[in-house]
């Protein structure tokens, strides 16, 4: 039978013979919109709320952006998003018809769709079910003149629910990014969202453990807060690379609540190679 | 018109004359199990992911407990629950043929009924689409043999999406402590939240500051992690009141690592009294 969908070249089923593709129930990924010219798609996913998926999403968005990558942010925490304030935007898209704009950043360029965008005030609630908020993923992918981006950043709400199930099902994504703090019981949760990246089929692209340790500013002592870094266990434990450990910096918190996470330093530039494969 | 529903009572269309029971619309809440005798409902809430929702809800029903309530906690965190692990437990609920009996804690006998209880290893993942998800939160109110209890704290998920909408629309919830953190961005993310409950007539009894700064263990110098505390300001914007601040402590997150959070001695006694009313 012939193959005519390019999502069974990645299919496990592809060489078993036990494939029809016109009767195939696997769920299709979405197309690009035509004027879009995406080139990679890497999520940046947890499980646990709270343990920097949009700090690690902005920097290595950041990163690639100063390294001359055409780079977008799709903001699919629909009901918690951040990543307007990070970097410090407020306009609203605006539609030329036929697609929404995303808003660029202010010193690289970076383009950003967001749900928070598009409310009257940053704090108005999105009081949304599951299946309209999954839906405005799908939009964000499909709707938005994202335009040639060699980087898509789709920074995911905590949970594994109906945000990141129809994002693993329906954007092409070439990669996630695991981002934990060193607590076990954030790597518990952490080790669920790993699971069902595994279950969808998605490739992992490996582990950051964010939070990990903190430098006293008056006498210069590094110290745990959440524990002793668990970052080689977990990594090895979910047979995945592990990519970085990263420390509390309160200078990183204070540049996202100036809207200035684009001024700070410690980037994430040697993480970025393994973007691209 | 005569108003029979209890949940008139609370309407407040009760007076204006303009309502007629048989045709409302307000969604209806659940009734207890008749087996259930549940007196306060308290739900811990945020918005914000990862800024210590199921510790203050363990922490408050810590304090209960010790003050000789009988307390339960339905863990709503149904993709990312931390419960279980914070209090030691993972004996499987079992059913008496009518309700789930709740696991109780080892020191306290606290009831407890979490997703993570009924999972066969505790970081399976659970891939379910919201109306699922708000239906085991429904379930774990009725489903469950809670019996007496003077308190039912409920653990709610981040966001404002399926499980807090059905929460609040269907669980006779009292109060609502907010949880947040001393970043403006965490305070935008939890406005949200409490601008969700205002939107539901639900009461909030007040906010919490939870990581506000912590102290060096090396020369005891106190400082801020994610900027100067802005639990004053946060309480006086929404115009709700300040119930606590507490600073981020390592020994709490140990405990939680360990199963142990009953045998943390910093607790929130002073805020119980707030919980009557």
């Amino acid at each position: 039978m012939a193959k005519q969908n390019p999502d069974c070249q990645s299919c496990s089923e592809k060489d078993s013979g036990s494939c029809d593709s016109t009767t195939c129930s696997k769920p299709q990924k979405l197309p690009q919109n035509p004027s879009n010219n995406i080139k990679r798609v890497v999520a940046v996913m947890s499980g646990k709320g709270g343990v920097g998926k949009s700090s690690v999403t902005s920097l290595v968005a950041v990163s690639l952006a100063k390294q001359g990558y055409k780079v977008g942010i799709l903001d699919a925490d629909i009901t918690g998003p951040s990543i307007p304030k990070m970097f410090g935007i407020s306009d609203r898209p605006v539609s030329d018809g036929k697609a929404l704009m995303p808003i660029w950043s202010k010193k690289l360029n970076i383009k950003i769709m967001s749900l928070n965008l598009l409310l009257d005030n940053e704090d108005d609630p999105v009081i949304w079910r599951g299946p309209i908020l999954a839906g405005a993923v799908k939009q964000f992918w499909s709707d938005v003149a994202w335009g040639n981006l060699d980087y898509l950043i789709v920074d995911m709400p905590p949970g594994t629910g109906d945000i990141p199930l129809t994002a693993m099902q329906s954007l092409p994504i070439d990669g996630i990014i695991i981002v934990t703090s060193p607590q076990e019981l954030a790597n518990m949760v952490v080790r669920k969202a790993i699971k069902m990246a595994k279950m969808e089929e998605v490739p992992i692209i490996g582990l950051i453990e964010n939070m990990s340790g903190i430098v006293c500013p008056h006498c210069g002592d590094h110290f745990n807060i959440f524990g002793e870094s668990t970052a080689q266990k977990a990594a090895q434990q979910n047979a995945i690379p592990l990519l970085k450990v990263l420390p509390l910096d309160p200078k990183l918190s204070a540049l996202c609540d100036q809207g200035d996470i684009e001024k700070y330093e410690q980037l994430l530039d040697d993480i970025t190679p393994l973007l691209k494969n």
